[in-house]
């Protein structure tokens, strides 16, 4: 036989549509989910999806390796490829960059769309998978790939593909909420709240991607690439993560009426371009953020996620929900999956997507935002004024300022004092100068903090 | 010529399948702002859907009234009618029953799909309006008709088609919240916070739909049939306003760390059916409850809407945003525009596919809740004892009680004594008939307040 007589059709072609192949790729915590809601639900699903959803196997690395007891031995297969071939819909649950991406490319080349929850291969490859999936008809979707249990891809590209999302501010990394959320709670240090995390398995052994923000950019990229109709890679995005975070910083924050969260926030901004025209671009970035108590994000406690969208019409909405999990990810990959066989037994063609347009990418520079800056002084009367000179020199504007002063005889000289001024807004290079300048003031012994504000 | 000739064929059936005839039907708050981006974004929504939507007409009952001034003069028409024989994409925001729903009608019957935000009508005639939108491989979306701007049909019916949701609670009716909010927040009278309400604009001149419910329980009845994939009617919901809710009330709750909200509550539930079999049934109802202070949607404040969420993979999710006004509800309007457009493009039929089910409705009898029961009392030994006898023998559980007397010497039998219970979870039916067996009793002076708890 040849390779093309071996290749099953797409259920659209095929003489039964109302049987639609599914190829489940991996089968780790959430595969297993997915595996058994395929198979306990199917009347359910079937009637919901206009076709039966068969699970057509299960491709593993290692057929020896230990695996869910519940499900059928016989489904199973370390073919990958073959099962591919044989499926009308292709779930990959696998994690990393290969096989992942051979696999989705065999699969869309064909012709069968894919379900995917893989947001590092997304937000290396997203815009060449994309395109190669539109190519050939297919669809590629990824609701699981921000934001777990959370519907906000499908909101973000079809209930509000009629409006213009000018920002999104999202919690997105449950990690690091929950380290930040515990700090908050119980004032303990960074690292003493990671350990908890990690205990409690929040937080994997080497925690790099959470606490570094790095998981948080990649979600980060593929949210600004849907809001914005552009692409975003993950190397626009600009990332800091909470290892900085002090017990302090979260003190402070609270004195102030105030929370630290790390935020992923992508931002529509208007930059000065050549000869003062100006130019529209979307900025990027992942960074420790204060909010005010009453925002609605700063209520997200523990490792929920929360996803806060601005846009031009519709004003501010929120999207609030378990970030993470084998069963709330697996709720996302089967909406996905209901979803596109409703469209594949439609018989309509597949359509991902998600640039129709390349706005240009720009700088933090570009970004107007509020500071907060903690400094320690030595306790002498005249250190404000000098401060506030710098502020007054580069045109920022300082809202609020709280002294705290060490020691027993205010202006003596002898003790150590905090500022902590908040600023209204400036731009990005403006704060950025006025910070450098302070650090180099004679009568400022440290810069203790930076942070910036957001939804003040 | 005859009709069929001067009837113009949808445009995925036309020559340039590129451009999209969208009619629209009312010209208020929302319609003046949907024909304002339909002008002002075309060539945004046009990258978007795929093709270029051009805006035929705006059908308006009389053409000599007041109008949008900023909307060409040549757009409007009385002829609702033909507009809609010109169309391929009919948006009715006309409002009320007819002509609304022989227009609609006319439009899906012709094969073109219709957007609407009109809750009444659907609540009255939904499944039949569904029913003849299938047939005719047209589309019926309604994003706007309930929550306004959140994205909440769309993720029911999408994204989480894939899980089994087994509660929804929504907080949909702005009015209702501001008022609740303002005697929360200020202490005030449901009568001052009603009259602030209307002066602000949030509440009309006749309030009768939104504080008796009426509003809420349509979409309920909305949220009830896509959350369980059945068809829910306006008249299986029960439904009780909030004119009866105090000052007095309000306080208490806020005593026990609890607020007053007026909820939209679907439950899958199940009840003894016939010979001692269990039947899976919804249950359907709007009626004031009271929450802990740290549910989530304890912090929708003001005129806000969100949707609480419960489904047995994706768990606890909540959708926030606002509930009306002219700009919110036209980006829901909009979004469902855009996603229409794209499937005509694409040239798949639509399915509007509510209901693939019929689940029995159960009454109220059939839920478990928890009460908080508010009794006056005069101040005498061994009342407090003859009530909790009543509670014993409805085997309800009493979980937490407060007392406050008003007179100098507790206990002397010349004060009056409030008693305010919260039960745990028990049936309606037990927790009605222990009321009406406690308002009976001799040392009982009255039943000041009976509430439901949920989220706790």
């Amino acid at each position: 036989m040849t390779e093309t007589q071996t290749q099953p059709r797409p259920a659209a072609l095929r003489d039964d549509p109302k049987v639609l192949k599914v190829a489940l790729l991996g089968c780790g915590t959430v595969g297993s989910q997915v595996a058994r809601i395929l198979l306990e639900d199917s009347a359910a699903l079937a009637a919901r999806a206009g076709a039966r959803l068969e699970l057509a196997g299960i491709a593993v690395r290692n057929l020896d390796a230990k695996r869910d007891e519940e499900l059928p031995r016989e489904l199973f297969t370390d073919n990958a490829e073959a099962l591919v071939d044989s499926a009308d819909l292709v779930v990959e649950l696998m994690g990393g960059i290969e096989p992942a991406r051979s696999l989705i490319l065999r699969a869309v080349r064909k012709g069968a769309s894919v379900v995917t929850g893989n947001k590092a291969l997304l937000a290396q490859d997203g815009p060449a998978l994309f395109e190669e999936a539109d190519r050939n008809n297919a669809e590629l979707s990824f609701e699981a790939a921000v934001a777990g249990a959370i519907p906000i891809i499908r909101p973000i590209r079809e209930s509000l593909s009629g409006d213009r999302i000018t920002r999104v501010l999202g919690i997105v990394n449950g990690t690091t909420n929950y380290i930040l959320d515990q700090m908050d709670t119980t004032g303990a240090a960074f690292a003493d709240a990671l350990a908890e995390a990690q205990r409690l398995g929040y937080a994997e052994a080497d925690p790099t991607a959470d606490v570094e923000g790095h998981d948080a950019a990649a979600k980060a990229a593929l949210l600004a690439t849907l809001a914005f109709h552009t692409p975003v890679a993950l190397e626009d995005v600009r990332c800091q993560g909470i290892t900085g975070v002090t017990a302090e910083d979260i003190a402070a924050a609270k004195d102030s009426g105030l929370v630290i969260k790390l935020l992923a926030i992508a931002e529509l901004v208007t930059a000065a371009g050549e000869g003062g025209a100006e130019t529209e671009g979307a900025s990027v970035r992942v960074h420790p953020t204060l909010l005010p108590r009453e925002h609605p994000l700063a209520a997200v406690r523990g490792a929920f996620n929360a996803v806060f969208v601005e846009a031009e019409n519709a004003g501010q909405l929120m999207f609030y929900g378990a970030g993470a999990g084998g069963r709330p990810t697996a709720s996302a990959i089967m909406g996905d999956v209901v979803s596109t066989a409703r469209r594949v037994v439609a018989g309509a063609p597949g359509r991902t997507d998600t640039a129709t347009r390349r706005l240009p990418i720009l700088g933090i520079e570009a970004v107007t935002t509020s500071y907060s800056i903690g400094l320690e002084v030595p306790d002498q009367l005249g250190v404000l004024s000098r401060v506030a000179a710098v502020f007054a020199e580069h045109g920022v504007s300082i809202e609020t300022m709280r002294q705290r002063i060490d020691g027993d005889e205010p202006g003596s000289g002898e003790g150590t004092a905090e500022l902590r001024f908040v600023t209204h807004r400036a731009s990005e290079k403006d704060l950025a100068e006025t910070v450098a300048d302070i650090k180099n003031l004679d009568v400022v012994t440290s810069v203790t903090s930076v942070l910036r504000v957001e939804g003040v």
